[in-house]
């Protein structure tokens, strides 16, 4: 997932919440409301037949051990679309492979090495651990070799805007560790991750030929991080890479003593766009087909690991919500639209050749849920809703109750980055609230792998894209609209 | 830290232990034997002064920032032996730099790719995280292509000894992390390393042209732990190499559905042996100069970190044993003996080297200690020593007792690879015993660096050892002799 469409929000950090807390006591019998709009004996059962079985981690091994990685343009992502419509297919659920062109960004070779710093025996030079960012541009062949200014935020960029010029930046923001195993992840990582997002498009600005950034995340083994960084428009991207917090610990330290001196090599390509494709999957709706509730994730992943976490798990998920009902042969109202986006690392276009698909009929989605923070377990859902929706929604939680995953939590910025357009069209937009203590550890890097995916988590996130999609799907009346302004 | 030379030890896992607990409160005034051999006023003094300040801290990150990896052969470990000469020299003890031919490998190139397996899309290959044992074999410059053959212990590797021939051999055994959170990583290591240790070896034998192992370590970063690999004598080393735990699982799952093809180029280079040194820093003793306790912990380190907790840390908590000495002006009956070890990793020949040199003289070794467990916090002391020496070490324990590190674990089989020949000569033995439950996190790969060190947790290293040291220093007679059996 990226999170730097809401980088600047003023509202990220106090966020107007509002939760709602149900017990698993609550949910016994008889504290059901009169006159429900969806039989709860329906939503228990869904919630019970998501938690049996482990049809969807199955195909995220298929996905991961076959495919792989899958970067928007590289030949796993279109492997990993044809594999997703066949699972779809084979649900009998009505297939369609919308087609969007995609960035087609290809990773190179990537060196860093300090070449000169204070105290350096001679004939040693210190190898540093780093992969490019996404969009970076490419060094010279044989690489440059140029200072290094390493500043701990903007205010101290600018205040060091005279040393810039002919020199490698260095951000150094650390992410903190503490916020995100407290349970604020995501801000954490706005707030480690706002020198990847937007440092190397400043720092070229003032002059700098390349930029490092300490990579972004909450473990310390010696490993980069990529994600994209964002270029101004008609800005020459310059070279642009991640190191390990380690190797900007290191950096920091050195530099603290006196001038250090860096070799670089990176060479990447950007190449013509690709065609990629969102893999849309209908479980018809039994009495309005042409009205939708949306259940996603993203198929793309970086290109470093397998892209078990971000986000082969949010598609699998999202197709085990499709499987339960095949499963329970529930045929709700509205049609339950299965979205595996493209794209969404590097580009969103995927979710752009969507939107534009359904902007003239916008009112036709009447919801759009997607599961993109990772592997932990589900703790209920985020909402971008209306303040009446959360009263609408309280037969969700209950019946999520006896999984424990009853925390509804209003989000008026909205909520997942695919279904960021619909949300601003007045879309209800919803997530799993998912446990995000460990996905910094791993995410946008080659340890995002199969085995940082608990079976039993993904069955949590699977019963409550299940459950909330299939209620979404059945209610007498849509959820009003709601509209996330843009919040920059 | 290598364990093989233990590894078939029977006595291992069942070790005979002698445990003394001493309480904080025990330690308080009034509980001191009468008599005491050392003034126990003076061990007091040791363990508060070696709880204070970062002088130690603050050398071993020169070490690391400066220099990094110190592989034998490397520029890095002469850049090292130089540097902590001239730290042990400014402290005013009377340095030797004794010279050790040491074994030079360096490693190359190294690369692999699943291009055949189960499953495959068209056009999609899974790239490995791995790298070359030391004493690893190379390629061909161009790679070799084969089958892999995954075994899970060596029972397997026979069953399907036919199998072998030509093939690759993956040792998928798996390092126990709860074993090593409970406390016993060691047990952990010997069980989990032994196809790292002997299974190139044994599937050389059978005819494989190359192995894989399993990272042996108990974190999943999409981290390859390196380390030493034993061929017999004549042996030609084929290539070997470590994948990633998540590398192994990957393999272990598609070649349970059929073949697997393995693409790997491993490039390293075996040279001439190279010149070296063990530094030597001797604390002169005031009756018995030529009496020596050594304080020691290895110089080397392997080539992909820093080294600094395999050995970074227990080199300067020896040399911090020393300044501690220097600080409050002690100068025990005998000499204490800084040692920092060259080579232990990959072919101990500073250890034969020093024991070469003390070997007419062994009985004027009256105790060595090495620190190369990590950089946990002390919990007192592992000792190879007589059922009596334990009473006679009371002492020791009780003005340790303000840290908590009061633990005294008879260990029959020895402790400390480097000081193991002085063992089996019948000096007696010790370490700090030091926690262990995340060493292996780290060990051997490229995330053993400087941030892994607790300065708290180096200076409980410093107090043990400074006390211990200037105890047995003191002592009017030495501790009897205790000969150390070799195990196989």
């Amino acid at each position: 997932m990226h999170y730097w469409h809401r980088l600047f929000s003023t509202r990220l950090a106090f966020v107007s919440t509002a939760l709602l807390f149900w017990t698993a006591t609550g949910a016994a019998v008889g504290a059901t409301p009169l006159d429900p709009p969806v039989d709860p004996g329906i939503l228990s059962r869904i919630v019970a037949a998501a938690m049996q079985g482990d049809w969807a981690y199955d195909r995220l091994t298929e996905l991961t051990d076959r495919i792989g990685p899958r970067l928007a343009g590289s030949p796993g992502l279109e492997a990993a679309v044809q594999q997703v419509a066949g699972v779809m297919r084979a649900l009998g659920a009505t297939v369609t492979l919308q087609p969007a062109r995609v960035p087609h960004w290809v990773r190179g070779d990537e060196r860093g090495e300090l070449v000169v710093y204070p105290g350096q025996p001679k004939g040693i030079t210190q190898r540093l651990h780093l992969v490019a960012l996404g969009e970076s541009g490419a060094t010279a062949p044989a690489g440059l070799t140029a200072r290094v200014v390493v500043v701990h935020d903007f205010d101290e960029l600018k205040a060091r805007a005279s040393e810039i010029d002919g020199n490698v930046v260095l951000f150094d923001l650390h992410f903190d560790q503490r916020l995100a195993m407290n349970g604020n992840a995501g801000n954490a990582y706005a707030q480690g991750g706002v020198g990847r997002f937007v440092g190397p498009s400043a720092a070229a600005e003032l002059g700098a030929i390349a930029v490092l950034v300490r990579s972004v995340g909450g473990a310390e083994y010696r490993l980069p991080h990529t994600g994209a960084t964002e270029w101004k428009e008609g800005q020459v991207p310059i070279p642009a890479a991640a190191v390990s917090a380690e190797d900007a610990d290191l950096i920091d330290r050195l530099a603290a003593r006196g001038p250090v001196t860096l070799k670089l090599l990176l060479t990447p390509r950007m190449l013509p766009d690709a065609d990629s494709h969102n893999v849309i999957a209908d479980w018809m709706g039994r009495e309005k087909p042409d009205e939708f509730v949306v259940v996603s994730g993203h198929l793309d992943s970086w290109d470093l690991g397998t892209g078990a976490t971000d986000d082969g798990v949010g598609v699998m998920a999202a197709a085990g919500a499709i499987e339960v009902l095949k499963r329970l042969d529930l045929h709700p109202r509205r049609t339950v639209r299965f979205v595996a986006w493209t794209n969404e690392e590097n580009g969103g276009r995927g979710a752009k050749a969507y939107f534009s698909s359904v902007a003239s009929a916008v009112d036709k989605q009447v919801a759009a849920i997607e599961s993109d923070e990772g592997a932990g377990r589900s703790l209920g859902l985020l909402a971008a809703v209306t303040p009446e929706s959360l009263v609408t929604l309280k037969p969700v939680a209950k019946a999520l109750a006896p999984i424990g995953a009853t925390v509804v939590e209003k989000r008026d910025d909205g909520v997942g980055s695919d279904i960021g357009a619909l949300q601003h069209a007045g879309v209800p937009g919803f997530a799993p609230l998912v446990a995000t203590q460990h996905y910094f550890d791993y995410h946008h890097t080659a340890a995002d792998t199969l085995d940082k995916v608990e079976p039993e988590n993904l069955r949590t996130q699977i019963a409550t894209m299940a459950v909330l999609a299939y209620y979404l799907a059945e209610l007498p009346e849509p959820l009003p609209r709601f509209k996330v302004e843009d919040a920059e």
